[in-house]
């Protein structure tokens, strides 16, 4: 018999804007997190309601407060805010001793943060037990021990989910991918209409170089012992392009392996891991989905494929044994943005709570 | 001192199909090239001006005959045919002794027809040379050898135009290539729009296939002695996916070579052939553009360089010594048809008619 | 104390087709009505579930009739026919005792057919009452007393839903409507994407006419005495437009009445009707939703307001006493075709089955 | 035989701005008028053409200057400035004498300023001639008697400019106009990508009202007497929509005379104006172009009718006497922007400089 999940309070920072509506939106049904507290730029002491539209009686009734930790009592703090004040706001909570769980850029690659695709690398949380040994549960705030762990670039997402279950079956050594984004990933109001209209833009900028380190993070190990992540080191070409489509990054890869390819659709479509096993209350049935139909994934028709949370394969080709292709589709806002963090949060808690 | 160039005069079949009266249009004011006969599969014996819009008058007044060798004059033939019936009567014609001109599929790879960009492979027309000995001027259509001449696929051209000078240059092994189609690619009515509104579709039937095997053609050699094409070898994966564009094939390349690559800028911008040295009247002054511009080439904005004849490239990015990135664009129904054509016969008559 | 509603069998003619499979997709989960029989053009015999993808299995094995009334049983039967063939299979089934509910054209304008929008002109129904005096129920299909009703253009729809009650209120005497329709208004394939990228359509053949025509017979009464449909006599004036939208007609309205109006607001806000009275399973909760925002409603954003099935309206807006202006949107696909035509059956299955 | 026309020495102002870029594109070949000197709100003293690319030689060696009357020598000063600056600057330039062309909104409306469409009032200009009796020469500097002359609103445009030749024939009471109006019609960055894919916006701030207002200045008389405009007093509904288009605003117009309208497509087709007459070297041949084709004018098909100068119209249709429906196509930047303020330059410089 499973033990009831308790609830945990959690405050939103940034819960204005427009990316932390779309967590306050998934949040408000959510069965184990609670927003209590939610943090604003502008407007502070105004009633969340007022601000936002559409929200439920409880949370449209919370105050907005500063992004300052003397401010909150939550331990777990959920972080969409832009990336020019993220690093420090991010830095100044983990440093007061709060958990903060951020899909934003600046601290991914920080040696001691965990960055997370739970179904990729859940053994990556194993620095956070490390740094608090004797002590499975989340760091009490008094104890000052704070952590951040991040989540990946949209773009990054749906390649090392993909990558994941080939790296294991056939050693991955080369990847070439192409995207083709989503307006949405730009932030609003983000991309003029009219560059975008009968065009593409073919640069994102910094994109190209983080999806190829993160990616090499995220197929990496944890090192217990030197409490350390090993990157892989595949060789990753990028080459990030924006077009006309409302949500949902496509991308095309190509990759090379230092082991024979055979079947693998199976070993994409077998795919399962740890949130899948311990039923997290965001994790898809299956992180991805096979199509095979020849001219799927596409970004309308595919991206709400497992709530939004699943990875969508499709045109898996093998030219010869050691060469593949295929398509890949995430929703980029849900799976690339809020949905992916409180998966991670929701790992993390089952985790470090005990349950299992 | 130039001898002045005659005028040919030149049939148009399938005159009244959508690409037919792109033909017209370019060739309505060319230098050398007079259309005195059109042919089309309707409204045979009708006035070409009761059927096509904005024709000049000694055009318009033209008879439309039956796609018939019998029923033609002119020994230069211009076929923009559809793909279907393309096959039958361009070998109809050539069998009769037509020089046909055409930028369909059916005779691309015909181990006697030389599949031509001109700035590409202009040695590739040896063969015709080879098969009539002793005359350099085309048949006469009373001697009955008539032959092909193709062009390639629209999303061939931009990929063996910008390979050919890195070729020559770092002896290239390996290309990954993942294409953004526009909408004219398909034709009329083609692409319905509920399909593409808010989406990309990523495939396009039976195109990467003929990317990779019409590189391989065009890259490759004519052998004189053996009177035969002899194809590169480099290995070419293609990824081809339509988008919301409505003009201009946008290409993203990833290449490895054999030999050090270095300073590829120069060897792409300074790339020039045969249809420049000639100054044929459709050649560009260059025929690959580099800008320097870190978000271009984009279709809107750049698919008119060189009136449509020249592959725009950018974002050329080396990550070590042996690999390359960048995108291209091609305008497709300038280019990549009509245009391509006409200057492969400005080649062919130059050439062949002594001029040299 | 409620009756239940007994479960009503029915036929979807033209099953396979993409409207007839919008159909399913309603019916599927439908409380009073249950998809026993289906007909289609072509694979006779065959499976549904082997044509159709995701449907449920009760559903998925039901075999594939020619649309012949021979063929048939259930007695009420949905027509979501093209409109080239639905004109004589429908007349064929009515004449064989079928009650058919369709969203074709061709028997909309017929004197003896009820053309309806359930919360505008219920009454309208009384047509069929007096043709089967004495029996409240649907003619019994032994006695082959069939009938057609049909319901109207997707335009038509939300302009003569706003229509009504402000013509109610204020005596309606010329209406100037521009439509901004989408394209899934025009099937599949329907618009060519090379015709509406970067642009519009300024034309929809034979719309004009049909909505002017369609909104007087909707806003007319039926005259029970000589049994007969008396249309309104409001001046229309229509401009029909297709624009980069994939579903939802936003239209502009300015009209003028004969009586002073005075807060039209109130008067569409609060607009109710038969089907909101009789919770019919379909009906939304309001069929007119006014939006207050100054730039709503929006295609995109509202199309889905009261499950598709409500009509939006915003920017409401009086110069003087006897004009108005306003937008509308409603769901062309949804309240347009299927989901109009279901809540079409409900009313009339309420009505005759006696419940009231 | 006509005497030369004099080379007008013109500065720009603003014209390192998007809008004032595209005077200098316009003004770098123009017959008459040369810039001699520009202003700018940043980089004060650079030269031009480091900040400005692709412009000619003498026009890329000028010095930005300031927008400040004190630093400008030529006495006609084009004003593409925006428009919560145009106000104050362009009434600095006037007070000191300057002759001021903008196509700002701030003045349109002054008493003082002609508000100029040259094929529609231009009459109007005897304001200017009134206020500097026996001078028919723009005024020296000298003698600091400047003015504004303003050209209206791009969706004004084309409808006063049908409007005209039809209020003369028939005496039109009312109008209601519907816009569909392009994306470039908001500046840059102007209209997110996000607002607009798949969607249609319903709103555009104040766009209504200063059409119908514009409109009947325009339709109106220069009362020589009183010395002031008497605008017309037709009732103007408007009704102002932004789409996914990049150029090109298309109207549909609805409109009652008081007079019997016969032949209305003559009356458009056939209306040529002064600037028709004496060939100013923008004018179009034909400000009004009238399409016979069932579903034009279309934006991206038409815009560029009669180098971007002309009106297109289509679709007239008379459903009785007194009611016309038609639609219209103006493009926003070309007509409606540099090239309308040039064309008013152009009269107001043939006709003060005494050339007729």
């Amino acid at each position: 018999m499973n033990d009831p999940i308790p609830t945990f309070e959690v405050a939103v920072l940034g819960a204005t804007g427009r990316v932390g509506q779309e967590y306050l939106g998934i949040l408000k049904d959510h069965p184990w997190f609670k927003v209590v507290e939610v943090t604003g730029n502008t407007k502070i002491g105004q009633k969340l309601g007022d601000v936002v539209e559409n929200l439920p009686s409880p949370m449209s009734s919370l105050e907005i407060k500063e992004s300052n930790p003397s401010k909150i009592e939550s331990r777990l703090v959920f972080s969409p805010l832009p990336t020019d004040i993220a690093k420090q706001v991010e830095s100044n909570f983990s440093r007061a001793g709060f958990s903060v769980i951020t899909d934003a850029s600046p601290h991914r690659m920080d040696q001691d943060v965990p960055l997370m695709i739970p179904e990729v690398n859940p053994e990556h949380l194993g620095m956070l037990r490390k740094n608090f040994t004797g002590d499975h549960h989340l760091p009490p705030k008094s104890k000052k021990k704070g952590f951040i762990v991040a989540t990946p670039n949209c773009t990054t997402i749906g390649l090392a989910m993909t990558l994941k279950p080939l790296h294991v079956a056939y050693n991955v050594s080369k990847v070439v991918m192409t995207s083709f984004q989503a307006l949405s990933g730009a932030g609003y109001p983000g991309v003029p209409s009219l560059d975008i209209e009968d065009n593409v833009i073919p640069f994102i900028d910094g994109e190209e170089e983080k999806v190829a380190k993160e990616t090499n993070k995220l197929l990496g190990t944890y090192d217990e012992k030197e409490n350390a992540f090993k990157p892989s080191s595949i060789e990753i070409y990028c080459s990030c392009n924006r077009v006309a489509v409302i949500d949902g990054h496509l991308e095309s890869v190509y990759l090379e392996a230092k082991d024979r390819i055979s079947d693998p659709e199976s070993v994409l479509s077998n795919f399962k891991s740890i949130p899948q096993k311990l039923k997290l209350p965001s994790a898809p049935e299956r992180p991805i989905v096979v199509m095979k139909e020849k001219n799927r994934p596409q970004p309308r028709l595919d991206r709400m494929v497992g709530n939004g949370m699943s990875t969508v394969v499709g045109r898996i080709r093998q030219d010869n044994e050691k060469a593949l292709q295929y398509h890949l589709l995430t929703h980029n806002t849900i799976r690339g943005a809020a949905g992916g963090a409180i998966l991670t949060a929701e790992l993390l808690c089952k985790i470090f709570d005990g349950i299992i």
